[in-house]
Formats: C-alpha cells, structure tokens, sequence
C-alpha cells in the first residue's frame, strides 16, 4: 500500500450485552478498516452480527480484533498466556468473526491484536510468532496490523519468514518518542488534541514525511493505515476532518 | 442416511481450562460423528483445537455443538434468548469451530445444539427456526440433528421448508415413552444398564425393528446416528459393543 | 414503613468495567435504597467499591441486586435454575457485596432481587422461597424487596412463615393492569412519559391514594418504597420531582 | 504459631460446574486448613457451599483462597492488574466466601492467595500491599499465607507496618533452592515422589531442622504451615503420613 491509500482503520463492535460504547454508526461511514472485537475483550453475536452489517452497509473491510480473554478489563491487561494459547485464543475468535462475516456474505480482511496482546505482541517476538501462526493456520494470506515505530526491521523479518504481510499503523493523535513509539498517555503532550496538529500529522504520515518526535530528532513513519477514533462527537469531527485532509492529498498525488 | 449406516455420534470436547471431563481418546476410535463443544457450556479454544486434531486422526466428522451462554451450568438449564440472540449465539459458535477446524484442515459436518438448547429447539418451532436460520447464514448444506420420535412430520416441513437436511437420532441406552421421547431420568427404568440390553436397542434401531415403548406399544424410531457416550469404562464398553454389533448388522445387510 | 416514608430506591452500580451505566452520581443524593449490583448481572468488585461508597457519601442505604448469572444479558432472561443454586448464588451476592460494604464501614440494608429473578421470584413461590432461605442464612432481619400488586396475600403468608420482613414496591412511571401487575412494555400507554403524571402516580401511591388501573378499576397499592430510574436526565429530573413532592405530602402529614 | 502445631493446609473447593477436581471428601478429615477457592479461577456458588459444609463437619478452618479473574486459567496466569484492581477483587472474593461461611455458622479464618496471585505477591511489594489492604479493609485480625523462604524480614516488615500476621507456608514434597523458593517444576528434582523423603522433608520442617538445598547449604525454614494436595490418592496417602508423622512429633516434644 503506499502512502497514498492511506487507509483509516477504528475499533468498532465494542459494545456489550446491555452497555454501549462508542459512535459506530457515526464513524464507520468514514473508514476504510473495522477491527471489530471479537467477544473476548468486548462485542457479543449480536453486537459483531450487527457490526459486520454496518460494515457491509458502507463497503468497509472488517478485521478481527481478538485480545485476550478479559472482558471486566477490556482486553487492556497483560496475560501470561502461553504461545500455544494465543494462537489458539486468535484462532478460536478469528473463527467466530469469520462465522458471522459469512452470513453477511463477508470475509475477514486482517487481523488487528487489540490492547495489551497488540503491545506485548509489539515486545515480543513469540507472542507475535504465535498470532502470526493462528493467521497461517486460518489464511495465511491475511494482513496483520502492527505499530509503525522507527526501526521496523525485526518485525518485517519475522513476518517475511513466515509469509505474513504487515500491515504498519500510526496514529494522528499521539506524540511520538525517538524511538517511534507512542508517548504514554501519563505523560504530558501525549495526546493532541487541536484538530490543526492532527490533521497535519495525518497529512504528514500520508505523505511520508517526518514528524518532529519527542527528543526533537525527525521520525518518518512508514504508514499503512492510521488509527482513528469513533468515541465521541471529537474524535467524529477529527476522523472527518482526516478523512478530507487525506482525498486532498491523494488528488494531489494522482494530479501529478 | 439408510439405517444401514446408522452412525455413533457423542459429545466431546467438554474439558474446559484445567478440568478434564470425559475419555474422548478412548470413545473417538470408535465414533463416526463428533460433536464438538464450543465454548459457550464447556471447552476452550485450546480444547477444542486438541479435540479438533483427534476427530481428524480418526477420521471422524466434528459437528458443532452450540450452547447457551451457561458454564457453570454447562448449557443444561434453559435461557430465555429471542429467536435473534440465538440464531447469533449458534453463529458465533459454529464460526469458531470452524475456524479450529480449517487450521486442522477440516470443516464443520453438522450442527447438534447441545442440552437444554437441544431439547427447547425439540419443543419450540420458533429455536428450531432461530438455528436453522444460524445454520443457513453459515452454510446451507449443514445438516441438523435432533431427536427421533415418533412423530417426526412437524420438524420435518419446518426443516424441508427452509431447505435445511435432518438428522434425526436416537439412545440405545434409554426407555422411551408412547411419543417417541425419552423417559425423564427421575423415572425408574430410564436409563438401561444392562449391556445385552443397549446392544439390543441399538441394533432395533438400526434395523428398523420396533421398540417397546413405557406403554407396551412398539415404537418404531427412523434414526440416523445413534447417540453414544465416553464418560467412564462402562460407556466406552458399550460403544464398542454397539461398534461390533453394527458391523455385524451392516454385514448382514450388504450380504443379502 | 408508613405511606408517610414512601422510599425512593434506584438500581445502582450497573457499570462493568470500561463501561459505563447509569448516572449514579446525579441519582444518589436524592434516593433513600440503593440497589447495588453485584457482578452477576453488571457491575464488577471496582463498580462495586465505587457505588458503595457513594452510597455511605450520602447516607443511603444499600441493598443487594442479586441476579442470574448473565453478564451478556443483564439478567433479564429467565435461567432454569434449581431452588438450591438460587440460593448460593444469591447467597454469594450477598455476601460480596456485604464484604466491600465492611470495608466502608457499612452493612447490606435488604435485598431485591434483579430482571428475571424478580420477576420469577414474583411468580413462583418456589423461587422466593430460595430467595428467601438465602436471606436465613445470611442475615434473617434483611427485609426482601417485591412488587406491590392488588392481591399480596400469598407472599405475606410466605414471608411471614418464614419470619422475613417484605418491603412493597411500586413505580411511579408505569402503568398497571387490574391485577396490579405492571402493563407490558410492549402495549401503549406502558410508560408513563410526562412528569406531571408521574408526580401525581407517586403522591397517589404515598397517600395510599387509588390509582385507575388499565380496566379502569380502582387500584390501591401499599407501597414501602418507590422504584426511580437514573439512565438519562429525564428520569433525573423526574426524581427530582417526586422527591419534592414527597416531601411536601410528608409534611402535609406531620402537619396534621 | 510454634513449629509444634505445624498446621496442614490443602486447596479445597476447586470443582466448577459440573467438573470435579480434587478429592475434597478424601482430604477434608486430615487437614487444619481449607483454601477454599472462591469463584474466580474455580468454584461457584454450589460448590462453595459444599465445601464450606464439609470444612465445618470435620472441624477445619475455612480460608479465603482469592485469585486473578481466569477461570479457563485456573489462576494460574499473571493478570496485569492494578494494585485498586487487586484489593478489590481479593475484597469481593473474601466478602462472598464470608458471605457463605456465614450461612454456615462459620467464619473466614484467613486469606491464602491463589497460583498467580500468590507468586506475583511474594515477588511484589505492591501487590501484597493490595492484598493486606483488603484484608485490612475486610477484617485485620486475619492471619496472609505466604511462602516461607530464607529471607522473610522484608515481608515481614511490609505485614507488620500494617499490622497484619503472616502465616508462612512451606512444602514437603518440593525441592528448595538456596533462597529458599521452591526450585520449578521444569527442572529436575523439583518434586519429590518418595513418600519417605516427603515425610522426612515435613517433620524436618515442624521441628525447625534444615533441610538441604539445591545447592547443598542448610535451610531452615520457619514455617506455621505445611501445603499438602488432595488431587490424587498418592497425595492423598502423603497427607496421612504426614498428619501422623507430626502427631508423633508432637507427642514428643509434650512429653519433653
């Protein structure tokens, strides 16, 4: 994918039996990517049956979201879970999705680990490993979606090992540190939240050009799809705002 | 199905985490039709990609064996679900296995609701429809199994009406009441514990002979698999015993 | 409990973990029960520990809201549970939540049960009957909250067998058939939307004043608390309002 | 406690549902000490209830036995909680064993963290500072269970600063390392299997004799309490010989 097709991906399906979360039907109109949870951290048959349609309805990919198996803390929480069981926790949800995408005429596009499995998978390479083998095991020509950080070596080399494309995501919203990662949110000027400086980070990624990190050294990012958020009427307004930021750009792209 | 190929189907795949529940290495050589817990009354995904992996080594079809959302209850009580939540439940079940399974390089045989959502599908035509419904939005050409009785000619205009195959099953090792059902266990004489007995009752039904019912009238049950259990040494002696005794009739049979 | 101090109790704590339910603290300070969840249905140990303490904040009572165990369906639907384990699991609730009230330096004040437990428990005694040995065994001064209905005959006798004190409940918003019960949601003129009439129903029920049933029969509920609703700012409002006129009957009572 | 009344302790109450661990009624009359799981890595509210039962029908101390919520881990694996997160949830897993207990006529006699929760405890300061504060929340009269090791003063400072009374656990049937902590099942020698070596192992223990670590040094172990198991009848047979073992033990040093 180059920087031109920038895709916007968001978590969607979050709600639970009772108990909504986030603006689904408000954002999903203008993304391209659904990481759709998979009832572990969140979601139920009925929030992904719904979900998945909403997705269909705005010709958006759907992509499965699994994360580890904690609802009470939303998947946010590290588990000592062996390789043997992440593969087969991914598996086992991966499957799930793919049940209900298929009575909607859909298939799975990717696979996005949400919450602590996206970070720890991020840290180490078995627990990447053993996703990565739940993706061949299931469809092996499935993209997974990981962490645009500076050096991006190792996890491009384990994934070609494998024959796994790597879909890389960065975010509009967040600081970076040197290393291209994400500021943590406890520090101050993690977050942005002037729309001016998120959208121009967004059009900074998509071109390919560098954002200012942290430590004030440049950082290119090499993006696939950036992170947007449905949450509320704000972060609505930014996906939007991103969203027409991103067509200028790429008609600029293809008038050249 | 002929009642000449009358096949053995039990449940398997009920351990759940560190709790073993039956002999499923002993009864699986035996079977032709496993039906595998999905994770909703019992098993977990590393359960059930380890039962997944014995059904293929023996060659035996896994078939989805949905459940209300009931554990602890292991999905023997009833759940007040709406015809959608259970059309989405049976879903995401019958999704997940099937994602177990293509990484073994299976697919899914057939769907069994298991225990109480067994038994409120028999009575009520409005979760028959709600699985069916499930089934058709998976994959069309799944057959359903549900019990024999002797008046089998409502399921099958609701099943032929949705274009949906049955297949219909019957105990070798429980009494039968005047309609064809099975005599509640609270009941003396329920449960059959002779094994001349099973073995009897078993090849009855493959032959299409008549039962006696608890009345004294004689049943004739139209099965197509017979229900068999692995839950101690004694079930699995007579799962070998009915084995044999339907090889014999089978021979018998191709012999004439 | 005279109608002179017609008690307002409200569901409580419904939030589970990220997400949120309810506006509790808004409600809190003008009701006198708190029906706190008690993980089984909503809610989970930090709800808990939160609602709790907001509770001792403001001097209300807490109760307990056991349930089903049915996170997914906020234990609304029925489960076919067996006498004995409605009484553990209530049992269990009970004593959960009267653990974190010990670490506030509170105690459960009553219990009312949750969705279809309280609703099953109103229609079969067996099932209070469990409700009720459950109460025995943890603390037998714990009054059990249920519905006021015309005829309270048969749960009196009950309760009073068994030496447990009822406190009626009755609801200001909602219509009622000539039984007493409360009109299903799904006919017109269920819910009562504009606060005057809700105002007037709950000054009625205070009096002991006759409301006009859906037949157009008199009604006169003796009621001991008043059920109010924190979801949005309507029903806030409407508390608000029911609290105020209250408060002007009760001293129009003192007055006397 | 002296190293005379060296107190038996097992893990009771593991049984969820309808799968059954452990060999409760078989171990129950040979031990002082009930580790009685309370619903979040095994038991429900039946199987609480039985246990607790049986603990009060042969005179054994019923203890908290709280742990991470993962039931299909058993507990066994490290949750990344936060230290709120952690009082809570030992608070509300205390609260609903009490709540049983009380139901009973007995009490809580102490608290044992469970697998992960135990281990991330004694390597912690933090979490056991989560852990003593719900039981300080709860009731600070109950005695912690944790490991005994070669170095006990920091854990001992931390429990005294909060005024809480730790109990120390060792075990006859593993090999120490020159810490003191027990050397991991992976390696060679970790368990002991002889029951003449695991008997020795405890009377050493109760007489305050040191045993000899994996390096060859002498440890002496200060311990209040000795872990046995009741998972199988060698286990079973061990505790029996242990309890008698002791009893002899502590005939002698009366009749010194």
């Amino acid at each position: 994918m180059s920087s031109r097709s920038l895709r916007l991906n968001a978590d969607m399906g979050e709600s639970f039996g009772p108990w909504v979360m986030g603006m689904d039907h408000e954002v999903m109109p203008h993304i391209d990517l659904a990481n759709v949870a998979c009832g572990f951290h969140a979601s139920d048959p009925d929030v992904i049956r719904m979900t998945v349609r909403l997705a269909r309805k705005h010709g958006v990919t759907v992509g499965a979201h699994p994360a580890y198996p904690d609802m009470v803390g939303f998947g946010r929480r590290s588990l000592a879970c062996s390789a043997d069981e992440i593969e087969n926790l991914v598996l086992y949800q991966l499957g799930a999705l793919a049940g209900v995408c298929r009575a909607e005429g859909l298939t799975v596009g990717y696979v996005k680990p949400h919450g602590a499995l996206y970070n720890d998978m991020a840290r180490d390479p078995e627990i990447m490993t053993a996703v990565i083998r739940a993706i061949l095991a299931f469809d092996a020509s499935l993209p997974l979606m990981t962490m645009a950080t500076r050096h991006t070596q190792s996890v491009r080399a384990l994934a070609a090992e494998h024959g796994v494309t790597l879909w890389f995501e960065a975010f509009a919203d967040r600081a970076y540190d040197e290393e291209g990662r994400l500021v943590s949110r406890r520090e101050m000027g993690a977050v942005h939240h002037d729309p001016n400086v998120i959208v121009d980070q967004a059009v900074r990624i998509a071109r390919g050009q560098p954002l200012t990190a942290r430590d004030g050294s440049e950082l290119i990012l090499e993006a696939d799809t950036l992170c947007v958020h449905g949450d509320n009427p704000e972060s609505i307004a930014a996906v939007k705002a991103i969203r027409q930021a991103l067509i200028g750009h790429a008609r600029q792209e293809s008038g050249k």
